[in-house]
């Protein structure tokens, strides 16, 4: 039996975004499956004294661009929304509460819409409403995705998710970790996939 | 006629020199030339607020093990040097002086000999005397290189260089210009080779 590929990242992260696109794919192609695991860059930034890419000097304005570039050369749907970066607590606790209430394929299915609703269709998932629309929309049960995304449970929930992926060394999203072994950003799936196939690396 | 492709790098930069070892080949295969332009990260980083990877926290342990991993992955020598980052003045001015005086051949291949001394044999190249020897070794006059590469129109240089660099948004190393489209990092290859081959990206 192989172990899950462990799947960290960020709704507000384009390179989440993308690698949210392909891991599925990638990871069933060698017989793997994937844990999905929302976390908040903003916490995770507290500890490491990273800063939202859009906000650094030159660095910024190139971020655009790559954001934009890479979809293309990927051939991933992408418009940079109007509210970026935005909160994504809601989103994060959401799907939290989704997989514990519905189990991790309806959680996925559901982190993929939300992925797709803001950075493909513009919609600004930094509200808690449009969230629970995206739920909606999916069969969920409006009141208890909202209620549930709120409670104090889930908001301890992600707090502990966080801190586990800190403990994992987890700085950056999309960052990956397969038996072990560590990568961080969209541009490591040729490693990735060199490790899936050799079984190191 | 196609135009050069700009090369940026830090003479302490572990992704300058894997994009060192592979520029040129990469640049003939499309029929480019390549303008290599030593910079300073620390005097960038004055800009940007970026800091040294391996003094971050979580990023820096991983970063040490991606720098290992992806000199692995591309065939390329690589053993971290037991002084590591550190300044490159020395070098970077050293280069600026070849190049004035013995043409672009010959300071790219002090800048390769210069990048394999410090990160295949583990020389430390922020002592001035070390990348003097580098040039003797080369059959450079080591009193005229030694001399030139502490003078002031040098040291003016390569801080006009740096200037001009951070003007044309560069934050990073490696660091590529192609016709006007800029690439950050080593994992950016791909989609060089994508612009190089269908003139757009």
């Amino acid at each position: 039996m192989v172990s899950a590929i462990d799947f960290y990242f960020d709704f507000s992260s384009p390179y989440g975004y993308f690698a949210a696109m392909r891991i599925d794919a990638l990871a069933a192609k060698y017989g793997r499956q994937v844990e999905w695991h929302p976390i908040l860059l903003g916490v995770v930034f507290q500890t490491t004294g990273g800063a939202p890419l859009p906000m650094m000097p030159l660095k910024g304005p190139y971020a655009l661009h790559d954001f934009e570039r890479t979809a293309r050369f990927h051939g991933i749907p992408f418009k940079l929304p109007a509210a970026f970066p935005l909160p994504t607590q809601g989103a994060a606790r959401a799907m939290l509460w989704v997989n514990n209430h519905y189990g991790i394929e309806r959680a996925v299915a559901f982190a993929k819409a939300v992925y797709t609703a803001y950075f493909a269709a513009g919609v600004n998932i930094g509200e808690p409403m449009n969230v629970v629309q995206i739920g909606t929309d999916m069969g969920l049960d409006p009141q208890a995705l909202a209620t549930g995304m709120d409670s104090a449970p889930v908001r301890d929930q992600l707090k502990a998710e966080i801190k586990l992926a800190l403990a994992r060394g987890v700085f950056g999203s999309p960052f990956v970790i397969i038996d072990g072994e560590a990568f961080w950003g969209f541009d490591r799936v040729d490693q990735i996939e060199a490790l899936l196939t050799n079984g190191k690396i």
